[in-house]
């Protein structure tokens, strides 16, 4: 018979914590919890393999379900000495969700139930507290109500029928907050509640708690395809078909009184990854007051010093988490009358830069290996290491032009600044426009994700470090202050406003155009008033809210990396880096280099650890001062001579900068591009450039229109460009060959070594690449001859258009090397210009047609599958041929795993993607550890040489 | 020992026609000759492997050489009983070359070698003919100072030295033709020629025959190499590597008197292919006199009438030919006093009616079967019979007159005159008006479509063989001149300019109307100019751009199927044509359809020949009357609601469409491909039509160039088109699909059979196709249940860029039938637009960068191996999936070949290339035999059912 429950409890457990596709992430971790002896309320959950048969056999349950659950129920009776529907001793339960991956917020719970009319009583008996139970009894059915039985109001501008009641109430008590309501109030409350469902719905709320515990059951897997949950879903890559499991657990409460309560923490700061207690908690409550953020929680600080007792106990099973799980743990915990129980356990959701620092730290702490912390960081949180902070001095004097309007909690670290917007849908369209956008809300909930993603920075009025917005920017990696209450957010007027003193113009005049006077009554308030697409900055690190532009600032690592700013070095953050790093570039096998044009983005590569340049675009040199003058009297030359005689003037510029380029890269290895891009991309524009270039050319401004007109085409990404340039004009290749040679001889003579390798471009037939080599060989060989030196060099070809792959082995018989240039190779295999894509892609991606953009991560279906072609049947005919990819993917950590297990050579990306493709090929090398890369066999091979030496 | 020299003569001969890499084409047809008894004159050929020695050994000769050679002339002397350098009876030898493939007139010849100061004595006495034995002996003397000693002028403008020498002489004795001198002024001319070799070359004429011999064979090897013949062959395919041989034969004379003469035949006509024997020839002259043109030639029937006798010998030899070569000959003979020598004979060349003419007579005659006649005409050479064609003599008299104005690309083969307009409003109308019209766009667009209709032929200044003016043309089986870019056309002031030279109106006085002169600065430039309205005419099968009228005429087989003049079908040419037909039929394996959109092309496409419609461009549709402005209302709409009002409008014209269609084709599989191109394809161009648009429509023109500006793409090419229009405005797709099955369903009430194939354009991913597939069956659905009638039909999709084809296992998951679009997967498998690639093809081309334009066929190693990926991969997961191809190339011989061997089950083309289709896959039948295509299986499991029942 198959088992669709599993009970946990007195220290036993029938499930553990590697069970998250059968018992969803909470109940996995429930019953690792209760094996590990952590005080767990004793439950047990509901598989996820039922969700599956209640879809799949339309909302019907496996005949077996019954029989199983009422024993699970009893053994729960067993364990706690209560019993479900007794009116002397009732045991209430709480019935929550639990995918395999956590959803927050998305699905439904359910709290206390078991309670009716009856078991009222006894629970008042029990507990002596009237008010307490009928509390727990109004929201009870208000929750059963909205949940199970379709109170829930339809949007968020209905009024909540629930709430409409209470407030009626508290008017005819005169009352104004819940708490003055009475014991009887609140029993009243409970009948009104039921009174209202029966009208409005029709329905009875059920008395019988084995009913109560169905209806709570199907609502919950009911939950799985709501709307919001289905959103999620697709915006987490979440399948349907995982499901969600149920988790029925005996009821405690936070809420029995001043040695009551409850909370929320985590093992380390998710925000820096410091390694320090981090939550809050608040006495007499239960967990949705944490939530709700209607009563302001206390820091752990508090605990430490009101209830050292209870911190003790805290403490306790932090360590135990830590030991157990060797990973920051998120907790959820109450106390009932003095007694701890765990409610929940996850891996702590962090920042970027928190995983870091506790990857880094727990390797220090001997908890786990470099490996481990490899494989725990992903490589793009790498950024946060690199992300700007504010400009010190900038700071401090906006906070002493009076521009601190508040400070919120530091929810999400970074800096930001940004026009602010007060709806989700503002602010995504403001994004949309082009501008950098804060998104301000009271909080926030699922439905201002696309918002969250479209802002630079989030602040919200109301919440703590566990708020939906906190969670949601951490795990973004956005800046975010939350819970800022200073901040008057009003949604619809698009505006908000913070209080200040009245004299704030006196000492801060420059203000004035902010400030607003409201009369109240007799009183004067003064405000800073912020409009819609104001601006203002976010200090995510300080949880600092400021009016206006703050510049930001280069992180640490960039000050050491890149503005070699010494001091830098000693810092923590730089450390951290340091070590990752080390640890990647041990463990990696795929060589990383970077696409640089310029010497100082060599600089900037070398300085984030590349291995060599695989892209540098030699064309980028031809925008500098004059020489685009030059150019362009190349491209209207009319005769091979008039293109050599300007070919010429651009020459000493070339061979400089190569020259420079060598310096720069001291014998690593240089992938040098011929010209490629279409050459009308180098004619003017404006009618006055070409005038101005008509003048300077001693030609008529229509003769350099009509040669626009002959260079216009219909599909220029298929147009006459890449090699196709070299071929007809030769001696453009020919100038830049011998630009590259003369730089190298030069600079062989300064006694660096140089290590070039020549790419010519868009090769479609080995014919392409046969002919433009021979012009870079003959080019090598007359160099050679008037500098009496011979340099080293490859040539080889961009394999970037489809027929490149299909032809492999003819063209690996001409190419000592391939650099895959999977931007162009994906636009022509999907037929898919980038320049247009924006028209479906968006739609694309939104209905699940392709499941990511292909110019975002390798399509290794069709992209993937010509390279595994062109290098398998490249290295068939030319096993010595080396294999490298030069398009953006090579810093995209995905694809940078595909290029290792191809076997590629290096992957090549941008300066400040090298890190990320440094750890991605990292992680890559330990996940597929059998694939023996040509690098190592190369570097093995290496090492056995130096060994015999 | 290697045997380097092959004799012949007397009967016997150590070669035979099989051996024309050894022996060349010439020398291996003297030694057939000579076997079968024909009257060859006895001589040796050296092997085409000296030739490769004679260049891989730096200009020398196999050691063996000259011993072979010695016995090979004592042979000669043997057969003839005269001797080589004999003063008594001097024998005298040709030397010619004769390379595998003819290279007529690319290499050198030397004739009556072996004369000297002294044989010039024996041949005088054996003769009695002192001037004819002087003039022979200055024509070798002055043939050897040209081939042999350098004597050659350099250009064709340099004078020879050796007319200069006659001409003084001439002038010395007051005479005007060489037949005035005498035989001592050609004795003088012998002595002076030598010495002006010897003067001018400081080299002696050789008076030594076996000298003589050794440099003339090696003259000829050498020219194997010189500018005409390595030009010749680059143009022809033909490898360097191939080496031509040498022929040395005894001379024979045709100018020994009355009773001696040359000539040239063919054993039937080669324009007409005719059962006739067909040639020329000239009494006492030698083969140069024929071909230099310097006395007439008479024709066969003068020599059937004065020489019966001779003419009897001759047909002797024509028959023996034919029967041996089992095909026409080209023959060349020489009659010495009376008697009969055959020097060359070889496989006719002929146009393509003639081919067709005589392969389908050889098989009625019994002398070939009809395999031997479809595998001897080229698919090409049908167009001969379809095209309407120019009346030979007025069309060389326009060019004798100057009247030929520019040549383009041969796009559309046929002849057309015509009024020339350049809009296709302005031929739409001249049309209606009754006028013959041509029209001229600088590249026509989809709504030139009524406009190429109304035409009898078109021309344009751009685009390639594949450009929408070409492809259009071709479909609709007009007349096309593409690409022809001396036509200066400005469409906006209605008039084309071509450029001359400033002394055409001295030469052709007649054309001063047409010229005008425009003042360029300093320079003056004259053009013809061509106003509105103006004749011009076309030949299509050439290119060329003739100014006036030149008569032309439909075929005879057009006259047939086209035209229904049932008169014709008792024509020769027209019986020949359907036997050749049922022959191919019966032979091919793959099915041939075609590519039309229209009910009056599908009618063309079943009179020739085809078997259902491949596809069927629902577009183009969309261009007639009303339906345009309903297009264009539904593109501008802003909402769902909108496009489906517009589409309400478009829906009953595509029904009846469909419905017109499925009448004609009448159960024959019609494969309907859903909306394919950028909708801004669709859009107005000119402000007027803005305007217009915008009053009909009742919004502003601002939101139509709004609109415009929206949907412009950088690269239209790999935009927003193909299915994914029909993904983000599934309403498109869904009215399509209900105008098909509505339209299915009204053809199935009348009682015609249905069988519509519904194609899905560009998808690049299974989910696009599932996604598209799902709206067509849903309307199917729909459609049944409205008419309570189903209708079978199939889904698919094309396979047009690289992607699908890499992913066709998945996609034959989906798809019913795959379609190769080669002319979308050739552009981006290669990068490589068609609408841009004429700035580099023709380099291309031209220094074999490319072996031939992949737009014309398909590219096997590339485009080619995408496909056999789709095929191996698409049947691997679907063995039943129906397999054709809808590109261009689909009606091109060596492509639908590469078809056949993929085991595809049908090629797609325009109308007028189905016969070539539907022979090119009978052709690749007989020559891949083995392979079974899955229709040939397909039949035999008919054919077994059949039987079974």
């Amino acid at each position: 018979m198959p088992n669709y429950v599993y009970s946990f409890g007195g220290g036993k457990a029938a499930g553990n914590a590697s069970q998250k596709n059968l018992l969803g992430g909470k109940g996995a971790n429930l019953h690792e919890m209760t094996h590990i002896g952590l005080p767990v309320p004793p439950g047990f959950t509901i598989t996820t393999e039922v969700c599956t048969y209640y879809y799949g056999k339309k909302h019907t349950y496996p005949p077996e379900l019954m029989s199983q659950l009422k024993s699970a129920v009893k053994k729960i009776e067993n364990l706690t000495g209560m019993k479900f529907g007794s009116a002397q001793n009732p045991l209430l339960v709480s019935v929550r969700s639990g995918a395999r991956s956590s959803m927050p917020g998305m699905m439904d719970t359910i709290l206390n139930l078991g309670l009716n009319d009856a078991t009222v009583e006894g629970l008042i008996e029990q507990t002596g507290n009237p008010r307490f139970v009928y509390d727990s009894y109004r929201r009870f059915v208000q929750m059963y109500g909205d949940v199970v039985l379709g109170m829930k109001p339809e949007s968020k501008d209905d009024s909540d029928p629930f709430e409409e009641i209470i407030i009626a109430k508290k008017k005819l008590r005169g009352v104004e907050t819940d708490t003055e309501l009475t014991a009887d109030d609140l029993r009243e409350l409970a009948g009104e509640f039921k009174d209202a469902i029966h009208s409005r719905t029709g329905k009875h709320f059920p008395q019988d708690p084995e009913a109560q515990l169905w209806g709570a059951i199907s609502a919950v897997f009911g939950s799985w395809m709501n709307d919001r949950a289905n959103v999620y879903r697709r915006l987490n890559g979440i399948p349907e078909s995982w499901g969600t499991a149920v988790n029925v657990q005996a009821m405690v409460f936070g809420n029995m009184g001043v040695d009551s309560g409850t909370g929320v923490a985590f093992t380390r700061n998710p925000a820096t990854g410091e390694n320090a207690f981090y939550g809050e908690y608040l006495m007499n409550a239960q967990g949705e007051d944490v939530v709700a953020g209607t009563r302001t929680p206390l820091p752990m600080s508090a605990m430490e010093k009101d209830n050292p007792k209870m911190y003790a106990q805290l403490m306790r099973v932090r360590k135990i988490l830590e030991r157990h799980y060797k990973d920051m743990m998120d907790i959820e915990f109450t106390i009932q009358q003095g007694t701890l129980y765990m409610l929940q356990c996850r891996i702590g959701k962090r920042t970027g830069f928190a995983a870091i620092r506790i990857a880094v730290e727990m390797v220090n702490e001997k908890l786990i290996t470099p490996a481990d912390a490899l494989m725990r960081i992903e490589p793009e949180q790498l950024n946060q290491l690199l992300r700007p902070i504010f400009n010190t001095e900038e700071k401090s004097a906006a906070i002493s032009e009076g521009r601190l309007l508040a400070t919120g909690l530091n929810a999400g670290p970074g800096a930001a600044s940004g026009r602010v917007y007060f709806t989700a849908e503002d602010a995504f369209l403001a994004h949309t426009r082009g501008e950098r956008v804060i998104l301000a809300r009271n909080e926030t909930s699922p439905e201002d994700i696309k918002g969250m993603d479209a802002a630079e920075g989030i602040v919200t009025s109301r919440g703590g470090m566990t708020s939906h917005a906190a969670l949601v920017a951490r795990q973004m990696g956005k800046v975010c202050v939350a819970g800022c209450e200073a901040l008057q957010i009003d949604n619809k007027k698009r505006v908000m406003h913070i209080a200040v003193p009245h004299d704030t113009e006196t000492h801060y005049p420059h203000l004035a155009a902010h400030l607003e006077t409201v009369s109240d009554g007799e009183a004067k308030r003064t405000f800073i008033r912020i409009n819609e697409g104001g601006f203002i900055s976010l200090d995510g690190s300080t949880g600092e809210v400021i009016l206006g532009e703050v510049q930001t600032q280069p992180s640490e690592v960039l000050r050491v990396l890149i503005y070699k700013t010494l001091d830098a070095a000693n810092s923590p953050v730089y450390k951290i880096y340091e070590r990752l790093m080390k640890w990647a570039d041990s463990t990696r096998t795929l060589g990383v280099r970077s696409n640089s044009d310029q010497p100082d983005q060599c600089r900037n590569a070398i300085a984030f650890g590349a291995e060599g340049i695989g892209l540098c675009r030699t064309e980028h040199m031809f925008f500098g001062g004059d020489r685009i003058d030059a150019v362009r009297e190349m491209i209207l030359a009319e005769t091979t001579e008039g293109r050599r005689a300007a070919l010429a003037k651009i020459l000493p510029y070339q061979r400089n900068d190569f020259l420079e380029i060598f310096r720069v890269m001291n014998g690593k290895p240089c992938t040098m591009r011929t010209l490629d891009p279409p050459l009308h991309e180098f004619l003017p524009h404006t009618e006055k450039e070409i005038n101005d270039l008509a003048k300077s050319l001693g030609i008529s401004p229509e003769t350099i229109t009509r040669r626009m007109d002959d260079l216009r085409e219909v599909n220029p990404m298929l147009g006459f460009r890449g090699c196709r340039l070299g071929l007809l004009y030769p001696e453009i290749t020919e100038m830049q060959a011998r630009a590259i040679f003369e730089a190298a001889s030069a600079a062989k003579k300064e006694g660096i070594r140089v290590n070039p390798e020549i790419m010519i471009p868009l090769v479609g037939h080995v014919n392409e690449l046969k002919s433009q080599t021979d012009v870079v060989r003959k080019m090598a060989e007359t160099v050679a001859k008037e500098t009496g030196m011979k340099v080293p060099y490859l040539t080889g070809t961009m394999i970037e258009i489809p027929r490149a792959a299909l032809t492999a082995d003819a063209i690996a018989n001409v190419a000592q090397f391939f650099s895959f240039g999977t931007n162009d190779l994906t636009q022509t295999t999907y037929g898919l210009s980038r320049d247009d894509s924006n028209k479906f892609m968006p739609f694309y991606l939104e209905h699940d047609i392709l499941p990511r953009d292909p110019f975002q991560a390798i399509d290794r279906d069709g992209v993937g599958r010509l390279m595994k072609i062109a290098v398998e049947d490249g290295r068939g005919v030319n096993p010595g041929l080396k294999l490298g990819i030069c398009g953006e993917h090579g810093g995209e950590p995905t694809s940078v795993e595909f290029c290792h297990t191809l076997g590629l050579n290096y992957v090549s990306c941008s300066p400040f993607r090298i890190p990320i493709a440094r750890l991605a090929a990292a992680r890559a090398a330990l996940a597929y550890p059998a694939k023996k890369s040509p690098r190592t066999r190369a570097a093995a091979t290496k090492k056995k040489k130096a060994v015999r030496k």
